[in-house]
């Protein structure tokens, strides 16, 4: 009884929550209408000035921009085919849990959706949770796919050096029970292939492994639940100088010094097979379990990427930590190496341009039943890519064509728009790229003219000499000859003259 | 009456029992709400069930739907190519206010990010206006561009007929000051193009022009002030009959029916240059200044049309108003024709695929002095048309492939990993694409048929004869022929086997 009342009491406190929100809720509604009203009665008025800008972090590709962008996604994208992967596409936003829990420290730079009523929304940070929500959800255990999306980080953008808000990822991922070390080289493999055929300058992939980074808290002395954090802290090495770290570690996060300069000391190890071996040998790292396990996985990856013939530009890096919680074994990440000049000892590195490594538990975290599907996948930083390709190119003399047009239709005399838009539209059922001035009566020069700002490389000229011949004068603009072709004939010589393009 | 008694004592327990559940449905969401507050304070329980989905009116692209995806759309961007487009990318958000004003009745779709400081931001809700604040914060008069990209409405999904809540918008527009009708007819020729292409069976386009519509309004008596409500209306025509058109026109916008009947007679024509030259010379019609420019400039589209010869497709309609407020000139609508059987007299219109018209106002409205750039484009729905490819594709016997991979290295016998890693290895330097399974010692068999599975047409097998000889076995899976070709020659044989591909 005492129950019932109690439940009954509950049920009337629910109620009258119910009411007050139900009541603030319209009020909120009404004042965003009132605001909605005054926001178009003030552009109704015309005095309303607008602020002409793409949203902070963000930008628009122009023709330019997108011709640079095409050649490259064009190389990456045929080395994820040549790899064999199937492609996927995914919502730009998912339900905010299925973020949740996933970044660390980094959750504070998810973009929410405004709650409009029903789910609750955020932007995808990364393509790489959502790839393992379509596992889950999909019962999906074996899959080799590739993904090219944008993704949003409300971060502080550096566009200049190719960090925005809004940017693209280019994720390869190989999910499946698989023999060890297998799918990780291919991994670094295509890393190699797409910097290589990008043709960006030297690079180096620095590697590392979780369960080396572990094995190696815990034989400094770091305890279990600062694994993590210290994790972080190591992730900002490249960044900032060790000493930083270290009083980052000590001061913040509460390490002892000790344990902190034990850390120090691996951390600053690079190498490749040799330097395996010594640690496979090291009196501290061989005793623990993890460690050992990553360290002979370490050693498999190199016999693998022996094969491969890319050792020459791998690294063992004890100092690489990567930031996302979610890696579970190998992780790497691809770096730029400045121009080696005369006053600089050894290359500097520019930034990283492609990242990634192995989790095998992010896809259990969505199961209802906690199966896993082990994942390894790399991420390629186009942005940045971007960036030197857009440099690079406003530094050379190379002037880029923005369209694929073949032939311009233009006319020599007037009252010939008929006669243009007779032939244009013959050339685009025959699968020719074809342009022509929207004007009655365009002049010849300013025909031509278009053609050289362009890049067309041949105009198809009618003319009323022309129509009586049943001919039509191509000219070719490079060399400013002129030749009288048969209109029948007129597809295939403009087929054959600009099959090089 | 015991019986009766009964009956109410039970009708009674059933009501308490009812309250009771209700009660406790109540509770229990309190609870969950709770719980889902706690399960974000700490997911480290790992106790949380997820909802695995994606957010409503949204879906993920699998392979195989990524397949059909990129066939559309290789149809769709040649022919923008084709006709000289260039192409552009803006951000999937706008400033909040970039938006503000240019939906009318719709602006209540939009989805806002929710304010975490900053800027306030939507989601784009077409691509039209992105282009046209481009245009402006550009300084840019002239371009013809196309834009692929999804855009985003809070409207009520309607998924199995192809109406996401997150859709691809396929943009093509021509903006600058051109000769009348010239860049209009270009865009209805590609829209002519691109179905024809995509052979999604009969269709019709049905043009007409704002100034036509405004003109017959004013010649109706339809007050000033109503003309774009009474638009919206009208705008419905294709979806629900004249008489429920009529009462929200009456009834709820407060026409009169007198004005209402007066419209509903003009509505219900349609045809071709005939009505054209019929309205030409109605007595009301041809007194209103902007119909008479409206129809003068519908028969010169009428006319290049007849040149392009795609008019039979082409069907001038009073019905049509398209919803939005930004068209100033020619309108358009492309609908796919049920096809035709015994049973039905006329052929039935399924849903529109494609859709457009002129807007001269709309970049004026972001450019801070106001300066005009008029443009016309075509937005194509392409949703609608991937279902129609999907349905078509299921339908069929075609089994479409989801990858292009050209050769699969196999090993016959055991311990051959590091052989074929290396083979591999070879062939993806030297642009082919292959793949290998991911196992130490795979079985010939599971090989063999992981070729059938996914359609990999060649199988390069190495074994420890082969490796003596220095050849490799190359099988054709189709037939099940084997030949051994010299390993130096094998890249070049692979090409030549798969150059159909």
């Amino acid at each position: 009884m005492a129950e019932e009342a109690a439940v009954r009491a509950q049920a009337e406190t629910v109620r009258r929550l119910k009411q007050d929100k139900a009541d603030a809720d319209e009020i909120a509604k009404e004042v965003a209408k009132l605001l909605e009203m005054k926001a178009q009665l003030g552009t109704d008025e015309g005095k309303h000035k607008f602020v002409l800008k793409t949203p902070k972090g963000t930008r628009d590709f122009g023709p330019k921009e997108m011709a640079i962008r095409e050649r490259a996604f064009k190389a990456i994208i045929s080395c994820f085919k040549r790899h064999g992967a199937e492609v996927i596409d995914t919502p730009v936003f998912e339900l905010k849990e299925t973020l949740t829990g996933k970044y660390g420290e980094d959750a504070k730079l998810i973009y929410d959706l405004k709650d409009q009523g029903g789910e609750l929304l955020s932007l995808r940070y990364d393509l790489t949770v959502p790839f393992a929500r379509y596992l889950a959800m999909n019962k999906i255990t074996n899959i080799k796919r590739y993904h090219i999306a944008k993704v949003y980080r409300r971060d502080n953008p550096a566009m200049t050096r190719g960090r925005y808000r809004e940017f693209y990822q280019c994720d390869f991922d190989i999910a499946g029970q698989f023999d060890p070390m297998i799918p990780d080289a291919e991994c670094l493999k295509i890393v190699h292939e797409i910097l290589s055929d990008l043709q960006l300058g030297d690079f180096v992939i620095k590697v590392n492994d979780r369960r080396i980074l572990d094995g190696m808290f815990a034989v400094c002395g770091v305890p279990d639940s600062k694994f993590r954090t210290i994790c972080s802290s190591v992730d900002k090495l490249d960044k900032v100088p060790w000493e930083e770290v270290r009083s980052e570690m000590v001061g913040e996060k509460g390490l002892s010094p000790e344990a902190a300069d034990r850390i120090g000391e691996y951390v600053q190890l690079h190498g490749g097979l040799d330097l395996i071996e010594q640690l496979l040998q090291d009196p501290k790292l061989s005793q623990n379990k993890v460690a050992k396990e990553g360290l002979g996985d370490m050693k498999l990856l190199f016999e693998y990427l022996t094969l491969f013939g890319i050792t020459e530009k791998i690294s063992f890096d004890l100092s690489l930590a990567r930031g996302l919680d979610y890696y579970t074994g190998v992780i790497f990440e691809a770096v730029l190496l400045q121009q080696e000049n005369e006053h600089v000892e050894e290359p500097v590195s520019v930034g990283s341009v492609a990242g990634g490594g192995r989790y095998d538990g992010l896809v259990g975290m969505f199961d209802p039943k906690g199966r896993k599907v082990p994942c390894v996948g790399v991420s390629i930083g186009i942005e940045r890519i971007f960036s030197i390709l857009e440099q690079r190119l406003e530094a050379s003399e190379e002037k880029i064509r923005t369209t694929e047009t073949q032939v311009l239709v233009a006319s020599a005399q007037k009252k010939l728009l008929e006669e243009r838009l007779k032939l244009i539209s013959e050339l685009w059922d025959a699968g020719i790229k074809a342009e022509m001035l929207y004007k009655k009566n365009p002049k010849l020069l300013n025909q031509l003219q278009y053609c050289e700002e362009t890049g067309i490389p041949l105009v198809a000229i009618v003319g009323e000499q022309e129509l009586k011949d049943g001919v039509v004068k191509l000219r070719i603009v490079a060399t400013r000859e002129e030749v009288n072709v048969r209109r029948e004939s007129l597809v295939e010589e403009i087929r054959i003259r600009t099959s090089q393009c």
